[in-house]
């Protein structure tokens, strides 16, 4: 029996990307001369590509990770459709790993305010503690209960029912570099958005590589507000 | 403080669909005619439509339900992109039913073989309770742990966190028919997929409204061995 | 042999649709009490979910037209592939209609400046008669060519290699409220987007109906600077 | 002025790619253990994922082209709308090529049958010379049209209305493994599609280089009868 683990981060591992300033030069001018072209006429193409938001450019070149996130998290990113692959380990498939989210200290967990416009405060360290606590013994109940199941010769796409949200899971995704863009968006709060803090902790991660992958790109994405094209 | 429900189903509610045969017909002939067409000339085009995997036809035409089934379920609906929208209740946004999905008497709980060939065999008694016993633990625990949270102020997107799997959440999905058979190719046993149980009786709830609404439709699509367009 | 015709405009026909302002409200709050809202309910939650740029509830109301166009305006349309589903008439199983499109008189057909930043003029009448003289030409010419083909027994599918793009065809189109919205803002100038003239005149008649059936919905999204939620 | 070009064939050149049959297996697994497997492993892996439909872990490798084709083909291949991306060159922003399609000699031209249920011959000579001499006509004429509008100063977006459909026209064309997959099953006769002969020269093409770089999973693609996963 494994030992119990929590863990306070999502971690983000690059598994392998083309991105490079080139292709979406390539691609908007449909010709490899895209690949000769200076930087002067890279910088300027590709400004005005996320400019006038002509997206389809972008999506000729990838970006693959391996990501381990709550469970909760995974269900916040699978609503990215379009131009995203995600293959997350199954618990039908396989025995899963005893690993559970916990708050780290900087996570606000007071909620002030109406839906759509929530305020969100640091809290009191009795609130913090209530909320590590529940998480830790939520993880530590459940994965006795499923543990025991499997002990029971029991199927594990059934044990599994029992696992709780702040479960780690982890999976291959892979994005376009609109479809990253897109994700981060969403996903940050660069451009006015309210991501949940676990989800922009992700985010943030994902955003590292391509910055100096394919930096005119994505210099350009945050100048124009990090809005998508 | 809501008393915490126990379901062993999931439950599928029409909401609307303009579902009928004469919309694939329309589109296949790009005019009004279609609609005028004689039921024998409908089925000879519909059945051919199927038969040669012209699935476009197909998607001119929606249904909407609304469904209740435990968030282990909605994991695997989600992996359904193309033509399939998703309005499921946000635990960020409201505070969550008490109600936890325990195993029917039918469901099988002991799997033997290897991955990709799973045999899945009643099981005992014992297995059986176990497995119930686990899934109402696991609610009535993690639900006590939620419930605290909340009542301390902490925010309803931190304290969700601790929910099981077999919570039971709510959404609004719709599919065209193309999407639609897809998803019961997928999801029903009928084309020789392995669904897991759960999801399987959602697939069959779905499918009832489409056979009676656009029959020809349907029963061509069965008749070509489930197989989606 | 019917007679070639000549036509300076696209027709929009509305062949169904289910768009209401209490389906992106259902679908909000996962519930049916979304349909007993009030009025000033209605128009505060959709005003918030347009203004935060939360798209899924319109996805789950549909509107389908059946649209003549040019070819190279179906070219355009084509490349809005998420939420919208076209069947286009097919020239290899049928035989198509001898109407081809020539400028109207609104036209500007002057260009001047660089690409992404062109200005258009209207151009003096000269330039204005061999444009439309030259789509008559092509019209007419390759009609003949391809009637002699048909006529000496040569495949649908080869003999129409030769019809220019300004080529009347007809189609079925379908979206929801939101790709329709998507559509709108890369289409028409109010989000500051250049569509060609033509995809224009299309987009102004697409945004008719809803207008109409969802004006909530579709206030809003003009309010918010036709920017798809 | 360029002279005007015929020619009878479609081609398609690799820009890019990172297929290898380690990338599914990593995804099945969502573990880097997947590129350390051995042949063996990943052959009964792959062949398992391909037999039991799970596309999604091929999602994750992609192969990018250049493609010169004619018009009428770039509007089938727009009709692929997932994991497929495609910049094709813009008669709005450029001045064309003047490239026209003729027929190479081993076109059928002769179609008898009813729609669905084609039969193509090869036809006589007589037939056959009528095609080639109406698409070079077409070319020929339309192009002048063409030329002497951008002469006159009238914008290319509409001088370009002229041109007929056997017009080469140049992409970027970007698939996953799944979508090319799905890409072959319906443009090659190999799964019983009735594609066209031009797209299918086409998907010929596309298939080659795959078929070296990631041999397993191209190998039982072919092996479970052309079905995409």
């Amino acid at each position: 029996m494994t030992a119990i683990q929590f863990t306070d981060r999502s971690t983000v591992e690059l598994i392998k990307t083309d991105f490079a300033d080139e292709w979406p030069v390539l691609a908007a001018r449909t010709s490899t001369l895209g690949a000769k072209s200076t930087p002067e006429e890279r910088e300027g193409l590709i400004d005005c590509l996320i400019r006038e938001r002509h997206g389809v450019p972008f999506e000729h070149m990838h970006i693959s990770y391996r990501v381990t996130t709550p469970i909760f998290v995974w269900r916040q990113i699978v609503k990215h459709r379009a131009g995203v692959s995600l293959s997350e380990e199954s618990g039908r498939y396989r025995e899963l790993e005893p690993e559970f989210y916990v708050l780290p200290p900087s996570r606000p967990v007071s909620q002030t305010g109406k839906p759509m416009a929530y305020q969100f405060e640091q809290g009191d360290d009795n609130q913090f503690m209530t909320a590590c606590a529940a998480q830790a013994s939520a993880g530590s109940f459940c994965w006795y209960l499923y543990e025991n199941q499997l002990k029971m010769g029991i199927a594990r796409e059934v044990a599994r029912m029992v696992l709780p949200l702040n479960t780690m899971s982890t999976g291959i995704l892979t994005f376009n570099a609109r479809s990253l863009m897109h994700f981060l968006q969403l996903r940050t709060e660069a451009a006015g958005s309210h991501p949940q803090f676990e989800i922009a902790r992700v985010a943030e991660q994902l955003a590292v590589h391509p910055a100096s992958a394919a930096p005119i790109t994505f210099e350009s994405f945050i100048k124009h507000g990090s809005i998508a094209p």
